[in-house]
């Protein structure tokens, strides 16, 4: 059994950053994700992607970001159950919990934080024959490192930003990109879709519009990709790697079974401290709601602080809590 | 006159992140702001301090933070006003507003967003003859650049973080520092009390603690500080420099005669978008209050964020905003 002041379920930004807020005082954190690595969407979606809306920051790439903010939180020694998702919560007579992960993971803790971005969340899987088969090999649902397609011939579907902004990205790494959509015109950013019908204008990218998917075609490795274009008729594109990008679905899991109030997949809570309905549980970042919310990660990091201000009393309900600024008394490792 | 969408009044980092989110919905900023340069606080009263919790920044100096907030603001070309206080707020019929400084600047605006950190502060002077005469040569109620310093005899007083922190900053740099405190504790952060206590063993820095100020002496240029001590005997103190640290007392101004509903000084806002009782104003960062609040730079980010969403309908009234990631779209330039 693991035990610890504060459990934080999540380890994306912004539970990491709530790491530094509740070792300022004096609180110890364990982070579990259900993902294999530490820095949650940030390292598994887009760890490539510049985020520029960072305070302090012009400009910095998701993962860079992630690992800054591991270095921020280096002195207060954080402990990390990765890989796992989380289960149960069982309530003990003293008022403390137990979070239990699928795997067995006990994690004994004071407070439970929920910084669980959008959940467990999975890839939209389009219908089409064949498409298990190649899982794994040839069929990715997020582009996770884009010299995996350096001088590869590959088909992506959807009409989105992240289709759109992966087509343009690409373009100038793998031999040919195939952008395929069912309708005619794009959801994603008007200035993205504007550059992608240049650049198929260009000859740069091929672009089929009102084209469905039908079939993956390749016997062991992938060699076409096969659509229906408006009069049904079949058009086959040679391909070595098939990225359908029709977003995430995401799922709460077993947390919706807790108790807490949700809306519309969010966790609802106060501003005072960004606790939830149910004592020494809270919860921070894009998993909650409140009038005003926004779904940013600057946003987070702020709920992180006053939540840890008002934990305090749970772990240390004999201390009184004085706020003190870093600039002037540092940071006291443990 | 100057025309803006925004008018923001304070230029720290929580004003300057305004900009940023304002930008973002295509809103144009105008800053003013009573000190002679960008930065506020930061700029102004520790520079050269390293700043802890700004998330994804192990440490970054106060200036750095700004210089780099800079950067993060250029797309959207904020226009400023420095070292004209506010004064005076006139609504216009169509809901606009001017703003107008003390040297008579006016700026008309949508919006107003006061962003003023702990309003115009003033240093707390302490009571001892001859003061004013060395005002601005060899009276010092801020360090701005510590290298003023080098090989100098210099007097702090004070028994706060400021007068301790200083007290172990410039022991490095000057000629010969004294600390001297009317009482034999410290008021600052323990830590640091300790360090200054050894200090004064080491014979590294003289501390005189129970010693009250009397007066400065000199021709023209500062020669010595007198003092009285717990006998009220005179004890007198060569030195090139005082540096009085009695900390900093903030005013609103005339903000405080808007109609503003104000609690100890700050302005009362809601959580929902950072608005204040009066229509079109809002109030972010330290100068603003709601229960939870923590005077924190991450905090005022997070309500500058809120705010620009709200400030939105009083610019475009007759657009609908979407929502837009910059990871996504990037940051559009004006």
């Amino acid at each position: 059994m693991i035990t610890t002041d504060i459990c934080i379920i999540g380890a994306g930004p912004v539970g990491l950053f709530a790491v530094f807020e509740a070792g300022l005082l004096k609180m110890r954190c364990h982070l579990i994700d259900a993902l294999p690595q530490i820095g949650g969407q940030l390292s598994e979606i887009y760890p490539h992607k510049p985020i520029y809306d960072i305070p302090g920051y012009p400009n910095i790439t998701a993962q860079q970001l992630i690992d800054n903010q591991m270095e921020q939180i280096a002195p207060f020694n954080p402990t990390f159950t990765l890989g796992e998702r989380v289960d149960q919560l069982q309530k003990l007579d003293d008022g403390s919990y137990y979070v239990i992960g699928t795997e067995g993971t006990i994690i004994h803790c004071q407070v439970v934080v929920i910084a669980g971005g959008l959940g467990c969340f999975e890839p939209r899987k389009p219908e089409l024959e064949n498409l298990e088969k190649f899982e794994g090999q040839n069929v990715h649902y997020m582009v996770k490192n884009p010299e995996r397609f350096r001088d590869q011939r590959i088909v992506i579907a959807g009409g989105g930003d992240s289709a759109l902004d992966w087509t343009i990205f690409l373009k100038d790494i793998a031999r040919e990109v195939t952008l395929v959509h069912r309708s005619d015109s794009f959801r994603g950013a008007p200035d993205s879709a504007e550059k992608v019908f240049n650049l198929a204008q260009e000859g740069k990218i091929n672009l089929l519009l009102t084209h469905n998917l039908k079939k993956l075609h390749g016997n062991g490795v992938l060699e076409s990709v096969h659509l229906l274009n408006k009069s049904k008729e079949e058009v086959i594109v040679s391909a070595d790697h098939f990225i359908p990008l029709y977003g995430l679905s995401p799922k709460l899991g077993p947390i919706a079974d807790w108790g807490l109030t949700i809306d519309k997949n969010a966790i609802e809570v106060n501003t005072f401290d960004y606790s939830t309905n149910i004592e020494r549980i809270f919860a921070i970042g894009d998993i909650n709601t409140y009038p005003g919310k926004l779904k940013l990660i600057l946003c987070g990091y702020h709920e992180a602080a006053l939540m840890a201000q008002s934990a305090f009393k749970y772990v240390y309900p004999d201390q009184k809590l004085s706020f003190k600024y870093t600039t002037v008394n540092g940071v006291n490792a443990f």
